[in-house]
């Protein structure tokens, strides 16, 4: 296991493992280092992290890998070609700007950036550099929501009528963003990832039960330009946990419950069928159907190992982005609309059309 | 059982029972006819129905009673002194105004009328004649929620948080009333009841998958002078029942399943709690605690049944309503603003303040 | 619709109504009762029980019955045809004697009598009179069990590996039978219905908890001539009230969960595959199959709705009885044997081979 | 307590950890292992496995262990002053013996030897030794077992009446020991820990679905010399996994399921009451109470973690072992006589009185 000149290193059958370092070992930044570690097409040269007893602890861990407090030396050091950004919130902007004026491909932890406009400048430097920007939007890498996509995708559901999110929990209350942009995101991102259009406004309420704190029970409708819908709710402040998904379409619906241990997914052949006259609503008739229900097998694979592997593939060129920088982007205008009508009310803000397609 | 010729009727224990008479016995009044029915406090006097197979079903079942197409017969009728009305909406208002005017005590079910000005009419002509006039919110008399109004007027659950519903299933669309007046109008007649507050605005979404139809899938928020919210999900089109609430506050959090079959109420002692400087949220400490949780029993009996002994110590003088026409007045007002917001994307409706006291 | 002399009457549609009288308004009886009354197939004739509170309550509700103190005389009625016995069991094999024996048809709640030398009894008795002896095994009637009865009997569960259920709840403590005989009773109809083997010894242990009491908890494992067992855990002492069986096939399992409200059935695709050297546990492999799951719809009609049709038809000559007086027997012969190993700390007890096909 | 040249190492604030070499590092050797390994009490100073790959994954995970293929390196190394041993039963009693021989400590998984001869064998000479002897029973260190005999040993239950479990889900076969052996055993030590009663005999059934396999369906009642009964059911062969155990006494009743993820424990306030002639079961009144239900919170630290700690301060003789080798060799002399009863289609075994006491 040498590294060469080039800065690529572990040789697996004749191709080169990638070379990652990962700034931020808190929360999430250990399940990273340790899936880019285990993946076989990667090698997990470097981990930062200004604390010393997260340093200590990657340290403990990842004894290969040059541990270091300075984010600076790991992007600079040659052996690492992507950087996982696993920071707060406020540094990912600065960090992966770094990273990749550096030459390095990069991967930030959900949401993308602060704003918008953070996100655009990102964008544009990835793309003028031709390096990898992805955004870690983890959800879209589980069995569930890959087979929830397929359904869509395949026309299983019909028309798509709505989605429907409850995820909501005790803590952990963020002191730097309120609870769309810690709980929400994770639907958005899921919507942004299976739904075949894109919303064009949206409404928002919310409350801070916290003095001078930030919103932590929220609700999210988004409207699309059709007959779809989309709400979601998020909670810090919830005496449960729930992570419970309704999407209806026109010929089938699914109940997707995160936390159920084997049946995440079940589709149900039920909706409603209309007869009689159109024109009028009073003489239209409404059917209800119901028919069996039907939990499709889901692949348990751990959804970082997923997108570590899709990562190391868009590195090498050979596949494009599913959570590209463009889906970060979405995700958080949509996050900052969000936010301001939630300032006034509910006030529905309209959505820019953002070209950056998939 | 004989009447006596001031219209008192079947003596018990040298007491009268009230004699009663119900209009519509379609969905619900065969529900009501029979609670009444069997109360020791009423007697059934007259059924009125305007289809011939339900007028020969209530006959079936109620053969000592009286039944007619006519429901002008059965408001004239002297032996009935209390008048319920169980027909669609639209007519609730023509049918109460009448009997109110009659002399007849009156019990309505939800909503109570059309419109804010159609309630203030009959809560008028009620006061003026000194008759009672109620609204059949049938969840008030639920030990469920009898007992989450003990628990808050008790101040276990200390200062309220939030009051979040999820009440959905498949079907019945309506041809006359959106989701809200259908379904959320339980809710926000539980909040009217539980609550110690009042809202001060509305915020709602929602849309219509029926071509020409009324919203079948809706989001309501509302807003009260402090740091309570409420929210509820009122949806027909959804592939399973549900019909859950969340009630947070400082000091205990409840979570009310009305599909379960025993524990219907789970009260958690979970909360968080607040240290550091409040001045400053970043040094403010969320802490978060977790103890035992506890499943009060709940009585069983039948909601219409402590609903109708109710009414009939209401209309002898004993009682005061629980549930008065100015409850009904006030879910109105807010079905109202609901549906002004509704049409406008989450626009906020500010309520009137409705200064019937409870 | 008048009787004519030959004891048929309500006529419909050409054909008569079959006139049914039952004994026994407790418990069970006015299921039967209404069920019966409101069957186009049949007349609901009489209703006899000695108790004048539940004689009244008959009264009430089938005003147009003849409501009777007197088995005898409800026996005796011509317009009878087939009486219908929801007595307690010990009375079960006079009362069902005496009908035979005045030429009715005759249909008893479970079990059929207090021991098999009464079954063969009445077997005998009914066939010699040409008449239907049929016991209300009522689970055999509701849609899930035939649903499963058609998986099973379609192969798709291939190899029948097992059938558990437990079957448990607080209360109803009985004084004349114990545990098995009420609750287990239910099981071992339903096994007589859906496995295509019959068991050839049982063993039982169980425990009274009441001084001088029957068991009211007790367990009770079926063996069959081939790799198939059965296991019923039937229990008036517990907390929760749970009904819940699995039925284990070498292609296709399924779980039964009585008290769901909608997906009572869930079929999984789950099993092993054997590999390698069957001759040598040690050299053969077990592998793991897992597949989807599939919850089928199934008929919700009220299970009595289907019995009283079925039980018509058989009447009339059209059907034959899927739960015929020796279904009773077999059923009654494995509670007799059951209850003797109880008695001995799970001692098994061979079953005798009944003859009495389906 | 300090580190002398003798094999004492790690000083931790002026005591010594104890030294602690794993022998199995294949499925539960790996979570000993890392619990030893993070304990403040022990260092893990090695680790042995035969098998090549299993070695170089304790090697990567442990670095600063010796790993070793050869156990008696293992036992022999004077810095290891306890020996876990976590390998397939049939080796159990070899290695521990070997280990006892050389003034090592033991902890041995479950269950703790292939027979009573063996378990009482090791318990000589560890006795004579004066070593710890201890088996890895390790939902005696959940906080949900701990729980349930806190509550049990207060009194809170009342008399105990039964205990019920269900341990079923869809493999993993074994091949050297049945599934009594392998599921059940986790029940024994259960009830061993929190009942104050020892059953005298037992009564098993079971089948093997497998050619030439091992029972991998079983049921088993133990019982006691009272009106206590025990049954579990185990399965290797079940769609749905399933923990869940019914504790009854007669004030209060318990449901144990382990699969929940917050309320593992649930303590109902049912029963049933008895009323009058004691003498006559027909005069006797069952009444049934049923009140609120209440979970308890329990602690949700690991197991082993508590286990670990526990072991370490029966090695410094600071505490007495929960569960010791007597606790194994009742286990396993239950385990013996109940396969034995299984052969026999259930035949009740009576126990063999042990007195090695708690």
């Amino acid at each position: 296991m040498s590294a060469s000149p080039d800065g690529k290193s572990r040789s697996q059958g004749g191709r080169s493992a990638i070379g990652v370092g990962v700034i931020g070992y808190g929360y999430w930044g250990p399940n990273l280092a340790r899936n880019f570690a285990e993946s076989p097409d990667c090698e997990l040269i470097a981990v930062a992290d200004l604390k010393p007893d997260l340093a200590a602890l990657a340290r403990r861990r990842h004894p290969a890998s040059r541990v270091t407090s300075d984010p600076k030396e790991l992007i600079n050091n040659p052996k690492v070609e992507a950087v996982i950004i696993a920071t707060p919130v406020s540094t990912h902007h600065a960090l992966a700007l770094q990273a990749l004026k550096a030459g390095k491909h990069v991967l930030v932890t959900k949401p993308l950036a602060s704003s918008s406009e953070q996100c655009l400048e990102l964008i544009g430097e990835a793309a003028r550099r031709k390096l990898v920007l992805m955004v870690d939007h983890t959800f879209v890498y589980t069995g569930a929501v890959r087979k929830i996509h397929e359904l869509v995708a395949k026309g299983d559901l019909g028309d798509i009528y709505y989605y429907d999110s409850v995820r909501v929990n005790l803590g952990l209350f963020q002191h730097d963003v309120n609870v769309i942009w810690d709980l929400a995101v994770h639907d958005l991102s899921i919507m942004d990832f299976v739904l075949p259009k894109r919303p064009v406004a949206v409404s928002a309420t919310g409350i801070a039960h916290v003095p001078r704190g930030l919103e932590n029970t929220a609700y999210l409708t988004l409207f699309f330009d059709d007959s779809v819908i989309g709400h979601v709710h998020a909670n810090w402040l919830s005496p449960v946990k729930m992570r419970r998904t309704l999407i209806a379409g026109s010929k089938k619906m699914i109940v997707y419950d995160d936390l159920e241990p084997s049946e995440k997914i079940k589709v149900y052949d039920k909706g409603i069928t209309l007869n009689g006259d159109a024109e009028s609503v009073y003489k239209m008739l409404v059917g209800y159907r119901a028919g069996d229900m039907w939990a499709p097998q889901i692949d348990i694979t751990e959804a970082l190992r997923v997108e570590a592997k899709h990562f190391a593939a868009c590195v090498s060129g050979k596949e494009k982005p599913l959570t590209p920088g463009e889906a970060g982007l979405r995700t958080i205008a949509l996050l900052e609309a969000a936010t301001r009508s939630m300032h006034n009310r509910g006030q529905p803000v309209e959505l820019p059309a953002l070209h950056a397609g998939r």
